[in-house]
């Protein structure tokens, strides 16, 4: 029980912005205490590391009660915008780097970066979209591999 | 740290197309790879083996900034439908089984299938409405001495 | 691959009904089976221990198809108070209690409670604002300190 974590493999499978920080922020506490970290992302996580969207990641304000906003309210156009901008101010104000900083500093930290074969496939993607901190392309065998003898984190 | 993950067991909680397939997905690869893999499907996720519903699965469109689509727009009425067929169409294309060939697959695999006790007597539901390749209904902690030994990734 | 699961530490990091109940239900089913239990709220999550909060948390109509409810129909005022009525009344019957009582059993038990102090800070909170069953406020770091030897679990 008293051994320490080596290493954590973190999924990133949502396209928020509330879907993506959690575990930006776990690689990189994991990083700032000497852990092995690796994020791995998938589905809609993708748009975290295309080059042409992660500036444009938004908060989802519908189907989110934890956003203290009326559901019809979240519903209309622009809401969504007004919502990442407000919490955009409180990350900034709380030293917490937008996502393209964000990814730099990960690459800087050491963490690895992969995206899933399977959704770049259905998505009609490449290696030439995504920012170059992305290291490569890699079937969820080869995560399983990367991953071994660590904690592996599905966000 | 150089050791093989020999065990994955996934939990499935939401009853999306796009909250089901990760889990699907990463239970396949592990199969692929001779890793022993169980599904426990738990909350949402039971619609994922209920024989009367796992054909009708949508794409959540709305609350999901993913999905490049107005929120607004996603709350009309068909357009999870529309979303639905869109993302079927790439799936069978990029030869991505729908929901029940995938289930089929994922038992022929011997992937190890389980509903969670306390969502099925939630929902009022019981072991005859599930596809066949559900095991059985088990507690949180007979989930646990299954995935002893392993990852457990809840999706 | 015998040994037996000895600690699950468990993130529960969304602000809905169905995203905090998953959480609370494994940490319950661990505990009832001797195992260390340890909840680390993040995020939205925080809403769940957090004192004048915990009581209103409601079910997340919109975006989530597992509903069965058309999503237009989710988008009006009421539906997610009426769809959290009509689950509060299911989890009654089911001896599932709501989530005060939940914590209050989860804190008698032993399980662990930990705020995430990335997200306290984000939102401006502090430790008064929160349940007593919540042992301190601690950064990413320390909780993969705690969660060392055993499984993690992010709902």
């Amino acid at each position: 029980m008293g051994d320490k974590i080596t290493k954590v493999s973190i999924i990133i499978s949502k396209g928020s912005l509330e879907g993506i920080y959690p575990g930006l922020i776990m690689a990189n506490g994991a990083r700032a205490e000497g852990i092995e970290a690796n994020l791995f992302f998938t589905f809609f996580g993708l748009d975290a590391i295309h080059a042409k969207r992660l500036e444009h990641i938004k908060v989802s304000t519908v189907g989110n009660p934890g956003m203290h906003m009326a559901t019809l309210l979240g519903g209309l156009p622009g809401m969504s915008a007004i919502a990442t901008h407000m919490m955009g101010r409180k990350m900034e104000q709380n030293d917490i780097p937008g996502i393209p900083e964000f990814m730099e500093l990960l690459g800087d930290s050491g963490c690895g970066m992969h995206a899933c074969k399977a959704s770049v496939d259905l998505f009609g993607m490449e290696k030439n979209d995504f920012i170059p901190q992305v290291q490569d392309i890699i079937t969820v065998g080869e995560f399983y591999d990367i991953a071994a003898g660590g904690e592996i984190i599905f966000t």
